[in-house]
């Protein structure tokens, strides 16, 4: 989506390590306007008939999530980040490892909220390792609901957790695909 | 808010110790465009001509916050939980205590984000202890911005964080607010 793609460049920063900092209008501050584009453009690209369900998980993917949700007119649920030793019972769980805080967390849904009568897009943020992503297609497959999509909005292709769920058969659409990001800037694939 | 009152009654739980579960349509699963309605009570209730940001903390209350913002055209901002020994530089921060999770955690956010020329409507899901929106009120304060006013969907009356801060002169609007919840149901006041 070329107009994601100009805004990572006109407003995006590469810090060391290849992190990639849109805190402008992603994921601190966030241009909740332009994110009702984003979900246009994923309603065009997935096939939304019969959608019950969005999914994401917290923090970062709710206020994208929320948005998507209000314009498709269904609900969304964001899976909770919740310490190992502190789970209640009739609840999914999934065990992720975040390499952005180096530490595992394991991601809750409730499982009232989610059953096998539902459809399932998952949206969230960033796509980098797959992991948040992985937690959740888990959640969607323990309550034996059905998996419409992915829909992400900025996908780091270097690290290839996107890669591996479209190898596995997932349908992942990220809006903006990232090659490179260096001292040279952004190269989209 | 009578829409949202009856909302409670009808799909909220009462948990030992006064917990309140709304999971339902306000903080796992999310209804967005009840939302929506929570939105525009709020602009009933508030002044929000020259508004220019909407402030919450993650992350429940960013569905909320989320869909203020869409409705109003002007960005939000996430203050994002941290530990106390991993912050970066250029941030507002401000050391909170979580009743509900037993720990102190900083709220930061970005001093690129929020500035002497912002007018800021604080939005969250709950206020019980009023810790959480005490510590966004300090980073409005830290920014010299202008604080509009201080949007809660839920309030537990009963835990006098919303007295306190009416009691200091900040205008707080809570579309519910909750004075007991036991075994014999919900009143408000």
């Amino acid at each position: 989506m070329q107009a994601l793609k100009n805004r990572i460049i006109r407003e995006g920063r590469i810090l060391p390590g290849n992190i990639i900092k849109v805190d402008g209008f992603l994921n601190h501050q966030v241009d909740t306007r332009f994110l009702g584009e984003l979900a246009d453009e994923f309603a065009r690209r997935f096939d939304l008939s019969g959608v019950t369900k969005i999914l994401t998980a917290e923090a970062s993917g709710i206020a994208l999530a929320a948005i998507c949700s209000y314009r498709y007119g269904v609900p969304m649920i964001f899976a909770k980040k919740a310490k190992s030793d502190n789970i209640e019972g009739g609840l999914y769980q999934s065990e992720i490892f975040s390499y952005t805080y180096r530490k595992k967390t394991t991601l809750i849904c409730s499982m009232e909220r989610l059953t096998a009568e539902d459809k399932v897009l998952i949206i969230d943020d960033f796509l980098a390792n797959g992991q948040a992503i992985r937690g959740l297609v888990d959640i969607v497959k323990q309550a034996g609901a059905e998996l419409l999509g992915i829909g992400i909005a900025v996908e780091k292709g270097f690290q290839h957790g996107g890669d591996g769920l479209r190898e596995d058969g997932y349908h992942v659409e990220s809006l903006a695909i990232i090659e490179q990001a260096d001292e040279n800037g952004f190269v989209f694939r």
